[in-house]
């Protein structure tokens, strides 16, 4: 089934009452943006659009899919003529993906008529709210490391589907690899892992485990060590392995204080090149804690693939403009600005950003500012090619300048206000 | 792409090195189970078993996953003739879905050689583990619901297949309905939705919303109230619609409140038909506290689709017998119980739950005993019709009877203990 169908019922009821009373073809602009960062937060990071835009590109109404909206009652000949003959021809603008957002910030902009925009609302809001609450833990996590590599094996901890949108999410924002097979197949991330308990438990013991390992993945492997007794079972890996072996690897236990251990025992082995890596319930306050510890390289799983404690980033879609005339809702608590918004974000003169700007019209740029908004989709053509990997490479690489003028506060770990104020005039 | 690809990439390894020692025909069961219950639950409910067993019968390496795992390295010519042969021929056994589950029980249990047993980690654990957390929390709000009819509408919240997955899952609790089309297409979950501030906001003004809904929906339609001001929105409604106007919806501010306005403005306009339902930021906390209110349903979005707390069940899935023998990892811990269990749940006369009994080897059954394990492949074939809404139908309607029999503070929404203890001799 294609794409279109991951989408909410009311969307196509609505649409069969435009449709009825000639409201469908008014010109609309509808926006994504989130109300607020999560958890105090201190930025957040906008991802999902290439996935986005390559569904965008299949989202029609065939055969199959009309058979199952009129299995479920949705049976008006205008609505199901309009989207058997539907074919998305508006404009899309946003935030580059990899891009840092703030409260307001108009990640995503739509314009088309509202018979085709009401129809993305779902799809949208599913792809960037999942994979930025990923991206966005994730990126916390890069920098507690502080330049240690990461490596994501969390899909066993999520949807078969989302785990591979949360491996591509962590490696935008800079997580060095992932276990996961399918995100190294469709996005070109880099795969990575060796051994689990289990493989110790097949065999007679801890020793024919290792040999199998190394004779098959050579002496470069990480062998896993913590299945009986992790002292132990360092000692017998360099036995195995020689002082050449690549890595051990810890996955319970008092991490700190097993990784000076496990140091000091390779040191003492003369395996002084062999890392150590943690792999054990591991979160950006956990990697933070472990700093000062001869930790050589995280694996992030649980925390990772849900957001760490923020598991969607709540944006919303929302209609803006209708025919050029800006509305907005009056509803408690979820007030919103009518007009479709401007965004620019200021510099200093030494290139740290110093404020996000986000107004209805057009802004005067001043010296040091960058326009926020990108063309993505021009009368319904992608702008970009979509090359999924070559998608992502480009992402990651923006990712990484956009972070590196951030302010010093922004890698604050605890709660606090957004490290850039949102100017709304 | 099939889903042998939703993989981790520890998993080829493993079998690359069992292959070349090989251990990797040893007979092994694997079985699956959650250490814990998150946040002081009282109980899990087991979900994604239906749409484990759909994968598992596709589960297989075909020229183009093969060839994404040359170009990711994976080139070892035992392992990819292992996998181009891949077939699975073991046997799963295992909790029905929409049963109960508590700390230690073995949910699923897998036996099969090694080589095929270890493929099936992170497929087991991704459906798993997403749709118990799905089915956990829902469950709840369904319980403080006290038999108001809930609707699933958090497709926007989630990965876009997540949602569809998380629109089963709720329904197999007792959700009545979710906005997913997919959901409705794929399993049968009847789907419902009306309208959103976006509609309102496309007419020139709310009456004009109003009157073209209930054109094409009819006066039994869900009409959204808060966009300008509800009360004036409610009385705009009964206008157009007339006093056998379906239902209001409300969709911010305080509901409780709100929801008792707009009840006694409606009676006072003759609308006494007409129900009120609610749908801001629910949680099972936020249902139960409108529990006096006169609502008379609930729409769940974001805590439903994150598992309201727990986005994902923890279950691992361990080696607990190689070759008959029993066995365990100390991990610090993580410490397990080795040999294949059995597992039954323990009934008073009256037929009120009292224990989860999960032992190594068999239990002799106790008058009042219920097995828990039953048979769902042999040999590789599904012992039963994996029809996807026919299963989801049984499975919802086993769910219900198993509920009927926990006790009383199984319902309990505080954090607690497991409503079962679980014995384990």
């Amino acid at each position: 089934m294609r794409p279109s169908l991951l989408t909410d019922r009311y969307e196509l009821t609505m649409l069969a009452a435009a449709l009825a009373d000639g409201t469908a073809g008014r010109d609309c602009v509808f926006e994504v943006f989130a109300r607020r960062l999560p958890h105090g937060r201190r930025y957040g990071v906008l991802a999902g659009t290439g996935r986005l835009l390559e569904q965008l590109a299949d989202f029609r109404f065939g055969d199959a899919e009309l058979a199952a909206l009129r299995a479920q009652g949705l049976t008006d000949p205008a609505l199901l003529d309009h989207l058997s003959a539907f074919e998305f021809t508006g404009d899309v603008e946003g935030y580059a993906e990899g891009e840092v957002y703030f409260p307001g910030s108009p990640v995503l902009t739509v314009r088309a008529p509202f018979g085709q925009a009401v129809l993305l609302e779902t799809l949208v809001l599913s792809i960037l709210n999942h994979d930025s609450a990923i991206a966005s833990a994730a990126a916390r996590m890069v920098g507690a490391a502080g330049g240690r590599p990461c490596i994501e094996m969390g899909s066993r901890r999520t949807h078969e589907e989302a785990a591979v949108a949360a491996a591509r999410a962590a490696h935008l924002v800079g997580f060095g690899s992932t276990s996961n097979l399918a995100a190294g197949a469709r996005y070109g991330v880099p795969t990575a892992g060796t051994s689990a308990h289990a493989f110790t438990l097949l065999h007679d013991d801890e020793a024919a485990a290792f040999r199998a390992q190394v004779e098959v993945l050579g002496t470069g492997t990480t062998l896993l060590v913590d299945t009986y007794d992790t002292m132990q079972g360092i000692r017998t890996a360099v036995e195995v392995a020689g002082t050449e072996l690549g890595a051990v690897r810890l996955d319970s236990g008092d991490l700190a204080d097993l990784a000076r251990q496990a140091r000091a025992l390779l040191d003492s082995l003369g395996a002084h090149r062999t890392r150590v890596t943690v792999t054990s319930d591991l979160d950006e306050y956990a990697i933070a804690a472990l700093a000062a510890a001869p930790v050589d390289g995280y694996g992030v799983g649980t925390s990772l693939v849900t957001g760490s404690g923020a598991p969607t980033a709540g944006m919303v879609y929302k209609l803006v403009e209708r025919d050029g005339v800006p509305v907005a809702k009056n509803a408690e608590g979820k007030r919103s600005v009518g007009g479709r918004k401007s965004a620019v974000r200021r510099h200093d003169a030494s290139g740290t950003a110093t404020a996000e700007v986000v107004v209805p019209g057009p802004i005067t740029p001043q010296e040091g500012d960058r326009d926020l908004l990108v063309p993505l989709v021009r009368a319904g053509r992608p702008v970009h090619d979509l090359d999924p990997a070559a998608w992502l490479r480009s992402a990651r690489e923006h990712h990484e300048r956009v972070r590196a003028a951030l302010p010093q506060e922004a890698w604050a770990l605890s709660r606090g206000e957004p490290a850039l104020d949102t100017l709304t005039a």
